[in-house]
């Protein structure tokens, strides 16, 4: 029995459409972020970060990103989430959790910039640095992306497909205009038609708009 | 073939100490920060992100401490560097990625405010919130060693234990007190007497002494 905590648009999307394209059973569990619920004592006890996702396996929680996605491509490897090659899949571990430590807590910045500074002054200050930092990231996906596919990984839909996408969407909440990046949109163009990412962006009842000019 | 790009006391003792517990044939390789060699045109080559570690294997280099951590135990499996159950697994995997991308990069903004802020007053404003916040991490990392007997994963070391080692050591140059966490300290102290990591703190010609008062 497998649960999925996730909240729209949030990087939950990643093990979300890793779950659709595995065609696991799961049941999905919507945390409403704007009304705290991440914060109540009975989701800290899941998640003490009060952070979403949180896969739930039979009862037990499991944190992070790069840990949920380890596990998924073991729990289901007839998916083929992974690359099976030993070095293969090591550099696809180490571009899942670049994108996890690097372009992602950039955009934290960008969405939360009163954790990391107390004045209003420092916190623009920061808020202006990190979308500055995001466009190098994005960047630099576009040049991974340039050659895909249709996907990351040629034929099979995988993590990083839903983690480029996710960040993609972001950039839009900073101000950045996909249509800077071409190649990356034609790709994450080509995501959005794949069956596991329509069924995940339905239920998670978004779109790729977060752009307002 | 493998070689291990490093810099003293950085998060690269990580992997260093995985390598010398696996009793793995590794050439270290120091890189010296001061001297700006990670920007260098063929450091960059290796690591377009500029930091240590990279391990290169047979000519070919994987970055990220968490793909290195993974890639390593499943190259020495004798060494029993993670658990071998799945859901063991899964939840070592999930620590490692929480200390690489929360308190680890809290750290960075402290070593490295000027990347966070463009004014001085919002680079002292993200300096001061960073070592608060990250004294919140060394309490949660206290809680999760409390009842290690010896390491943290019983009595194999593991890379656990050389990143909690790092996280404590690095507090002191934010002025934190090691001190202030007696169970941390003295798991700490238990640590540092494995044959593994004091191999690898004399090569890197590091001691516990970054807190002066």
């Amino acid at each position: 029995m497998i649960q999925l905590y996730f909240a729209p648009g949030a990087c939950s999307f990643v093990p979300h459409v890793a779950l659709e394209a595995a065609q696991a059973e799961f049941e999905p569990k919507l945390v409403k972020l704007h009304r705290g619920e991440h914060r109540a004592p009975e989701y800290l006890a899941l998640n003490p970060n009060a952070q979403v996702p949180v896969l739930v396996v039979d009862g037990k929680p499991l944190t992070q990103i790069v840990a949920i996605c380890d596990y998924l491509d073991r729990r289901f490897p007839q998916a083929g989430l992974l690359p099976a090659e030993s070095w293969q899949r090591a550099q696809a571990m180490s571009q899942l959790a670049w994108m996890n430590n690097t372009p992602h807590p950039t955009m934290t910045r960008v969405f939360f910039s009163d954790r990391y500074a107390e004045s209003e002054a420092a916190r623009k200050d920061v808020k202006q640095r990190a979308a500055q930092e995001f466009r190098g990231y994005l960047e630099r996906v576009q040049a991974m992306v340039a050659g895909a596919q249709p996907y990351w990984f040629g034929n099979r839909l995988s993590f990083h497909d839903a983690y480029a996408f996710t960040l993609l969407r972001w950039g839009g909440y900073a101000g950045i205009d996909p249509d800077a990046f071409p190649a990356y949109k034609a790709y994450v163009e080509r995501v959005m038609q794949a069956e596991p990412v329509k069924a995940a962006m339905a239920r998670e009842r978004i779109a790729f708009d977060t752009y307002k000019g």
